[in-house]
């Protein structure tokens, strides 16, 4: 197939864009190079040291003899974004362009802003792109778990079916977002809901749970091809941060009680649902939600499975418990459903083979390059304004000062 | 109280703050005045002459002794808006101001784009300024019946009670809305809901349906206080349009078989219903959601209506079925709750009291200001580009022709 993957520079888009190419698709990436902006903005990098994207395709080019285009821009960009679904014609876009953590959505109005916008308006372009200029094309569009929240009931893949008064409907599961952030997925799943139904197109959301590890079996391949691991509070996932912490000899950063559950996945079963999801496409009007994690856990559970699988490397892991930045449930019912790419096919691999291969012994190979002050919280979802400047930058003046004559 | 509208210069706003003016509220005014704008965007104009919002408060002032403030500017610039709020401190925001007609949101992308952005990003510059300036103040928000769209089961107010697999809770009621500008009022109220829980704002979401009339006891007081009347097929809602096509003779422009069903209400009931929500406000962390209309009726039913009223004037009126420019169910299941409003105190009116006093008579009044050309749709949902672009303007190129090389 003809695959289209936006945001293939970042931490699932590259991954995606390998094993899509060594499936034997023809891939395009299209990235605008931003994520790695925030990293100059926040003062953080990855754990691992990722080349520029010209030298991974040339690298990739020379090991596997598979070419993959780069398309350089940003989709909010309009008459960019037509002019590549115009030329390539994808049989399916893959849209990770996305700016996608919480924490950042969290810092203050201009990043709520940017990120609600960056996000809606990104995805109402693609909308309109792949209508005007491949109505055929298949939107795989990377949703999260955190769409639904935490609700008292089961969690569906998308859709509800309620009994109410006598009468029933099948409707869209309700959402509970919990962040500015998970709050533009919402928009974005609404939005592209509705163009299914008024323009034809066929969708697939994958809500994501939260992702761990970085290798796969293509990025393995060579040093040139390593992919990104976030560790920061901003950036890095749970897991990723907490195997970080363990390597360096820092308390686990546990948030509140760590009663929190989460779905969770492996990155190498992110891929594999990708291209499930392009080779069984949605019909034509189709909006297909499937909910793409392989197992739940508390935040406490991980911390506890780190510690074991440190002890295991010789490491003495401590637990910390934070008073917990984010203003959500920390105890509370969760059970979501998660069997429709297992219907597709997924065999999924589980945390408990691969938390010491796949992420303990990367957090150990490079933890010189660990920045421990990148660990605690510093977003607080209670306050409007997180002061994240870093250095010598000269920040705005607070507003209250500079308006009460 | 102290109560600040927002888009006061707009259909709805601004006979709501004559309304709480006379009442006894302190009241003031923000707007941009790019509702304006739009009519000459689109080549219309409003069946009423309205004055400019400097006349209009000097003319009440002159009446009344009443003093209403204005405040010059657009709440999508956070700079303005939060000088607004951090000056004037009020009990209660009344949130008018975002672009309302679903046939403009539909136009072509960047119309979509506009719509979304504006009125996202103006009630996030809201919801920051109320927090940083203002925290006790009660948010009373504008948002739509066609949030809902038209599920099979009961429409209940904001939030359903839902049994499954054993289990029940009490969640935000799904949402399938019909147009990009529903669809940035269901992203309105899915951040508002997030804000009310992080920082303890207190709002009241008032789901409106489609509201008709123009007179109130305050705008009739003077001709200088006269109200919009919006009957082209952009901003003119489905009953103000047919009175004015039967004052002039012209066939009722009925959207398919016109068994589409709404809630509708008067714009007096509009007024009472936003000072009683006022007065009663949502408590500290409380999203509260009132359906706010007051009868429901199919369009067909409408057209009825008013073809007996016309004949009651002795005008000969024709109903004329055209096929359906919006994506929507001409026959569906339609039953919305409203009790929450008359619990309050509403006694409202009924089309059957207001029909010829408060249409027929204003749309016959003002015949000879009416353009006929702008009653037929010529924005269709189903289409990314409907050219409405009056005269000689020169439209963009086709984004086919200077891409494909």
């Amino acid at each position: 197939m003809k695959i289209c993957v936006l945001g293939g520079d970042g931490y699932c888009g590259w991954a995606t864009a390998l094993y899509l190419s060594r499936q034997g698709h023809t891939v395009s990436i299209v990235d605008s190079f931003v994520r790695r902006q925030w990293d100059f903005e926040l003062g953080v990098q990855t754990l691992t040291p990722i080349r520029t994207l010209p030298e991974r395709l040339r690298v990739w080019k020379q090991l596997t003899g598979l070419d993959i285009q780069c398309s350089s821009g940003d989709i909010t960009d309009y008459a960019f974004l037509a002019e590549v679904i115009a030329r390539e014609r994808p049989d399916a876009v893959v849209h990770f362009a996305e700016q996608r953590a919480a924490p950042y959505s969290m810092i203050d109005r201009q990043h709520a802003v940017f990120t609600q916008v960056n996000n809606v308006v990104g995805t109402l372009n693609l909308l309109f792109a792949i209508r005007e200029h491949a109505p055929d094309c298949h939107l795989v569009k990377l949703g999260t778990m955190g769409e639904y929240g935490t609700p008292n009931i089961d969690i569906e893949e998308g859709y509800i079916t309620i009994e109410h008064n006598g009468r029933t409907d099948t409707l869209p599961y309700p959402k509970q977002p919990g962040s500015f952030y998970h709050l533009s997925k919402v928009h974005d799943s609404h939005n592209i809901m509705f163009t299914c139904r008024i323009w034809g197109l066929r969708a697939t959301d994958l809500n994501q749970g939260v992702v761990y590890g970085t290798t796969t079996d293509d990025v393995a391949l060579d040093e040139a091809l390593v992919n990104r691991f976030d560790y920061d509070e901003v950036f890095g996932t749970v897991l990723n941060r907490f195997c970080v912490e363990a390597a360096v000899g820092e308390p686990l950063t546990v948030y509140g009680s760590g009663g929190q559950t989460r779905g969770y996945i492996d990155i190498r079963d992110t891929v594999r649902c990708i291209e499930l999801a392009c080779l069984s496409p949605a019909a034509p009007g189709e909006f297909r939600v499937f909910n793409q994690f392989t197992e739940q856990f508390s935040v406490l559970e991980l911390a506890g499975l780190v510690q074991t699988a440190g002890a295991h490397l010789g490491y003495d892991v401590r637990i910390e418990h934070l008073p917990d930045p984010r203003v959500e449930k920390e105890e509370h019912y969760y059970n979501a459903k998660h069997s429709k790419l297992l219907d597709l096919g997924l065999e999924p691999h589980f945390l408990s083979e691969s938390l010491l291969d796949s992420l303990m012994n990367i957090a150990v190979r490079y933890r010189d390059r660990v920045d421990k002050s990148l660990f605690m919280p510093r977003v607080n979802w209670r306050r409007t304004r997180n002061d994240r400047r870093q250095g010598a930058g000269v920040a705005e003046p607070p507003l209250d000062i500079s308006l009460k004559s």
